[in-house]
């Protein structure tokens, strides 16, 4: 059968496979920070990419998306297979910037250690997707075509933004594929080493600042204290009615279109559920907080939260400062709808300053939450795929991050995301000492693989 | 008359005196940075005013009263008249640091414009200590001798602490000088151009940092938001318990020993209160804050005020941060006791946050009160000095703001402390730009005469 001939032939080839990862790794295509040298490390690992689809035999080129953004990858068969189903598999070459002094190893040498890929980029995201292009290439290889049509999708401004992939996607960009039956992303964790997950769900952002202005300019304390409205009196104040000391959120509406997955759901994950004192061992904290009711998981996967994340206001002086600010966001559920939430909090925050002071808010950015139904016709075959690759039964679980193009991929699609995430929680993703375990990796490849036969039955079905 | 030919000569004078001023300015004698070019710069107005108070035929020498202190400045009579009361006159020859692009002249050039002195300590505190080195000057070189012992300490730490002269006087540098009639201070501000003004009270201030921990580092909030207890929500959580939206503080027993002046000493104050119109001007704030029942000056004044300063907490990254902290201080008022009130807002705040929350206080500083009564001996010779020296009668005012060492002075002399300011409020202290009026420095000069003689005659009786 040919799974199990490409599946052997991963196998064997692993060695190759790594090599060539680490040869993408060590290139630094950082696009979080404003080094024009980056700009070229960038381009060049997009012409590595386009480079290896091609000479996998796929049909592969760079698209411009808008004229200051980071290049896509877009690769595809030459012809698509008009009985075959379309699959987007979705990936991000760029990577976070680095502290090299806080790194064991330079970031990018890309050294082996105790069966890990220490680098950056290795587990988020580069190793991830090159598990999807060597299973690619391994399937052709083997069978000379792929049981679906693949739609590679590679960017490289995940790490800021996706402003490219945006445009590419508003624009129409993946008409000429036709009907699509899903996006796959590997850009995930899984519940644990040896734990393959399937990731049902993730949560939405509503980020914004708030910044309260006061007086023109810093004043003296000793000459308008007590004189003057100090904007971070006017900014503590309205923060703290934000939430209740439990970490519930007050502000109105805030839960009123939150879904509660069903109870069959919930026993899934009630059965992940560690210990509160495996949670709690090295994050320094005690007790841990959250809602009543919901046990530590759900905490994160099924019930929005609301953390100010910066205080920034005044002068190490004696003054009554010119302004006050925050950032602070909201982790977003099904189906709260970010428009209506972020509203709802700017109101909320509003009503708590005097009328007479000028309040402002944003920069502001926000993603939906994403969710998989648990009886989607999809979810078996991931499941079956991950099965096959890793050797164990996955488990089904949600990711309490945010993934804010797995939403727009939904939307422009129209089809479902799978999430199948090859990533330990552990791997210190945007981190120093960032790594990737190659049995994690060799897995991964495997299940990419079963993924495309698995895909083809179902789709055709 | 001996005082009328002193004033006449320091008439004719005059340009003579502000000549050598700007010289003394243009020395960058910063003591708030940690340039070690400023040390010398430092050294040198130090060794400029041993050179010319050496000149005007005084003892004078620099003391070092710690290893690592700026110098002090210490010069007086060779012999102290027997017969002669003692009077101790303070300065601060350090200044603020600067922002050169803010400037319209290069801070340090003393460039004069519209019968003002620009540049950086020209009004805070060179122009007015120096008054009372040409006043002496003039008095030698009118008599021959002074009317009263004058001790000059002038330091070069007042910008960043004072700990040298906190040294010295605990060290009983003072004790080879006698009994002390009282420390003149010209360090403070006008209550007005043209307003000569007697101070008769500064606020203390009780100075601290709150530190809430968290996690011992920062968490993704994807991962742990809703979770983990945030240090920023329990941080708001507590500064926002500290005011009622007036501003009126609500920390147990933070107003039980303030003692309100008497209703004669409010009657002076109330008739200098100028318009809310006036005040509001140019500061961008609209109403103005504050305890109800007390007029604006008398909030400034009379009433204690509690500011926060410095938010600072988090991450611009979407985290539980590991940390959160403020800065804040309180005014104080007589009886108000720094220690009293220090500890009870430490305690407050720490029982705003849960008992799992590590918090912690500090760095902290602590000023006391000062205020000298109405009545006192010395508040006639006083006024009289600035009636001499401004051709107008001065009126009596106090200062919102604190300067630490005044309350160190009086206790170690066991003498009150008369503040006549020759600065206005306008000449921009710590900004850019700042500048002194040599129509005030003049009549600084002629009121820093008329004072050695009213104080002599006091003195005596």
């Amino acid at each position: 059968m040919a799974l199990e001939e490409a599946l052997a032939r991963i196998d064997l080839q692993l060695p190759r496979f790594v090599s060539q990862l680490k040869e993408f790794v060590r290139i630094p295509s950082i696009s979080t920070g404003d080094d024009p040298a980056a700009a070229a490390e960038v381009a060049r690992a997009a012409a590595f990419l386009v480079e290896d689809l091609t000479r996998c035999g796929l049909t592969a080129r760079t698209v411009q998306a808008t004229v200051d953004s980071n290049p896509l990858v877009l690769a595809h068969p030459t012809a698509l297979h008009p009985d075959r189903p379309t699959v987007l598999v979705y990936g991000h070459y760029d990577v976070q910037g680095v502290e090299p002094s806080a790194w064991h190893h330079d970031p990018f040498a890309a050294v082996e250690e105790d069966g890990h890929l220490i680098g950056r980029g290795a587990s988020d995201d580069k190793g991830q997707l090159w598990a999807h292009l060597k299973a690619a290439e391994t399937v052709l290889a083997v069978e000379g075509e792929l049981p679906v049509n693949p739609v590679f999708l590679l960017e490289g401004e995940e790490e800021c933004g996706s402003r490219g992939l945006a445009r590419f996607l508003a624009d129409g960009g993946l008409k000429p594929f036709g009907r699509i039956l899903c996006t796959v992303i590997s850009d995930t964790g899984m519940h644990g080493p040896g734990r393959p997950s399937l990731t049902l769900g993730l949560r939405g952002i509503v980020f914004t600042r708030m910044t309260v202005h006061g007086p023109t300019q810093d004043l003296h304390s000793g000459l308008f204290g007590g004189l003057v409205p100090n904007p971070n009196h006017l900014l503590v104040r309205a923060l703290a009615a934000l939430t209740d000391p439990a970490g519930r959120v007050l502000v109105p509406g805030f839960y009123a279109e939150v879904r509660t997955p069903s109870a069959r759901e919930r026993a899934l994950y009630q059965a992940l559920e560690g210990s509160a004192a495996d949670l709690l061992a090295g994050l320094g904290v005690e007790p841990l907080a959250g809602e009543e009711g919901f046990s530590l998981l759900e905490r994160r996967w099924i019930r929005p939260s609301l953390d100010v994340h910066c205080l920034a206001g005044g002068s190490p002086r004696t003054v009554v400062p010119a302004q006050a600010s925050a950032t602070l966001s909201c982790r977003l559920v099904p189906d709260q709808r970010p428009e209506r939430i972020q509203a709802g909090l700017e109101e909320f925050l509003r009503a708590q300053v005097p009328r007479s002071a000028r309040v402002e808010f944003g920069p502001s950015h926000t993603a939906a939450p994403y969710t998989l139904d648990l009886d989607h016709p999809l979810v078996e075959p991931a499941r079956r795929a991950l099965e096959t690759g890793f050797g164990r039964k996955p488990v089904l679980v949600r990711e309490g991050g945010s993934i804010p193009i797995a939403g727009d991929l939904a939307s422009s699609t129209g089809a479902p995301v799978l999430l199948v995430g090859f990533g330990q929680l552990t791997d210190n993703w945007h981190g120093p000492n960032e790594h990737f375990s190659l049995a994690d990796f060799h897995a991964g490849v495997r299940t990419a693989a079963a993924l495309l036969y698995q895909l083809a039955e179902t789709g055709r079905s």
